[in-house]
């Protein structure tokens, strides 16, 4: 099929590109690269090196004999869009365009702006540029299981039937999210199945759990096709953290209680899961949704996990926890459902510790790296507006 | 107590400025001045002649002793609007100050993307001004019974108690809105929970159904205060059209079936409950919902009522079913709550008709003016993202 990526220089939207060709999809895509800017803004670096745009293409076409179709643009700019969609006519838009980070949206006013405008506002144009330029298109919008929340009750994959004073319906299940980017997503989340509903787009919503990993099995050995890996404290997700921390003998930091719990997914369940949703679309007008994660565990449990797959390779961590600088609760009931992506036919990675120890041993390859930027490791975001470095609190 | 009003030139700000002054408190405001552009590039007017801003404030100043601080400028520009809240520190924000028409932010991809930037990005601007310059203030957010759609169980206050296997939970209450504008509603209601959340801002969104009438008692007899009345397919709500379409002749346009349920209240009962809501503020870090109408009609009953008083003052009216540019449900069940401002002292206006025949005879003295503008009353913006002109069905 022919595949759009918006956001094809990212952590996920790379490896998709790769992904795809090798199950012989058709690949284009666009990103701005600033994801680039971004982390180095906040004082990270990916770490392991990756290569530039110009590299990468050069590596594709080595490595596949395909020429990329891969432009830098602006998803905000509605002619771009629709511009290349035009001519690329895409079967499936995969939107991995936006900025993706929680603490980078709660710095001030500015980054919280820019981060609702960019995302609310690439999201619609995609959208349009479906309806008038590929109509027939999937969309397969990457959400976040942070749109959700954390309420006492199951969370169902995006509707639920309820009873409210002797009536029933079927109801978009609430979002409660945590931060001005989640809450990005949510807004794009509720324009997405507007638009599903008016105009009989074809619409998947992933709400995706937090991914780590530091590759695929179809990058084989090139190093240039390998894909970023942040650790900051914007752009590092928890376990990527956790991972890059027990290389460098830094403590595994949690936030407050460290009991949190989320969803968690390796880099190649990801590619799978997406795999499984470009490959089986949705009728027309069908806006569906997707719990995208492996398993759920507390943050306490990942970094044991952590401490435990390093320790076997000879690296002793300690864990210990920070003030936490999120507004959160940090001990609650979490039970989402995933039962769409089984029913597809995605097979569940079940060996977490040998994804984290490939991670491990990449990571330590690059030991260097992530000492030089050891500092954006502890944060200072902090969710009422002000910046204080999180200490040390047992 | 010190009310800064959002949007003041338009259809409610303008009159709650001189109801709260009547009441004697101190009003400051900004506008941009584009419902007067909007309404124009639609082909409309106001049905009511209204003074310019130059006006508006000299007849103020005559009318209550006092120079009424109203500025012209843009609440997207965070400099505008924190650089005023620092001047007026204000105890009380109304956010009038938004693009309110569903039909006009359903024209194209621009008109759709420009309504949701402008709302999404000035109530965050809001936000963050009153955390950064008056972290005290209380904001009242205009929202619209529409952002609830119409689901198939009764509309609670924002929040509901729900059971859902076996766990019980106090959740959002499901948004479904009915197009980009209301889309726009919904992600600032999320925003601004959201800010209440971690800011403790004190926050209450008024869930408003539709509001007609053309004066309130405060405006006494000087034309120069009187607000704006549109009947345009944009921004022009129903009972406003219906009314302009009796003083003409033109048969009352009901979309669809007519069977369409709708929240009401008259301009009176607006100004009566944003009053109550400013004088009952919520605690810090409080956000509450209201849903402010009078009572739920039908379209159908609604276009009965104006019939009726229109005959009584010898004005024959015909009713009409057009084919319904909207995507809506056109027959379905709607029982929200409106319990929140009853308890609060709301008395609601038990009089409708003569409400109804005020407007007519206040619409009679302008008639010319509407005849001149009447192509606006028939809609042809349509939810599919064409245009096409509807026609009589029924």
């Amino acid at each position: 099929m022919k595949v759009f990526i918006a956001g094809i220089d990212g952590y996920l939207g790379w490896p998709l590109a790769i992904y795809l060709s090798a199950r012989g999809h058709e690949v284009a895509g666009a990103d701005l690269l600033l994801r680039r800017q971004w982390v180095a803004e906040v004082g990270g670096v990916s770490a392991l090196p990756i290569a530039s745009r110009e590299e990468r293409l050069f590596a594709f076409k080595e490595a596949t004999g395909v020429e990329l179709d891969f432009r830098v643009g602006d998803l905000t700019d509605y002619d771009f869009v629709k511009g290349f969609f035009r001519e690329f006519q895409p079967e499936v838009v995969v939107h991995l365009g936006q900025m993706p980070s929680a603490p980078y949206s709660m710095i001030d006013q500015a980054h919280c702006v820019w981060t609702q405008q960019n995302n609310v506002i690439n999201n619609l144009n995609i959208l349009w540029a479906i309806k008038e330029a590929a109509p027939a298109a999937h969309l397969i919008k990457l959400g976040t299981m942070g749109e959700y929340g954390t309420p006492a009750v199951d969370i169902p994959e995006g509707f639920f039937e309820v009873e409210f004073r002797g009536r029933n319906d079927r109801l978009p299940f609430p979002r409660q999210a945590g931060s001005w980017y989640h809450q990005s997503k949510v807004h794009d989340s509720h324009n997405t199945h507007f638009a599903a509903k008016i105009w009989g787009a074809r619409a998947t919503d992933i709400m995706q759990g937090v991914v780590f990993g530091t590759r695929i099995a179809e990058m084989g050995d090139d190093s240039r096709l390998r894909t970023r890996l942040d650790f900051d404290q914007c752009f590092g997700t928890a376990i990527n953290r956790f991972c890059c921390q027990a290389v460098i003998g830094h403590p595994l930091s949690l936030y407050g209680l460290g009991k949190q719990k989320r969803g968690f997914l390796p880099l190649a369940d990801s590619m799978q899961c997406l795999g499984l949703a470009i490959e089986n679309p949705p009728d027309a007008g069908e806006y569906r949704v997707f719990n995208q994660f492996e398993n759920a565990y507390s943050i306490t449990e990942l970094a044991c996990l952590v401490k435990g797959v390093a320790a076997d390779i000879g690296l002793p961590v300690d864990i210990k926890r920070y003030d936490n600088p999120r507004a959160e609760m940090e001990d609650h009931y979490y039970n989402p459902d995933r039962q769409h992506l089984l029913d597809l036919g995605y097979q569940p990675t079940r060996d977490i510790k040998s994804v984290i120890k490939a991670m491990l041993l990449d990571l330590l390859d690059n030991r260097e790296r992530i000492e030089e930027h050891a500092d954006a490791l502890i944060p200072d975001i902090r969710w009422d507006g002000g910046r204080k470095r999180s200490e040390v609190i047992g």
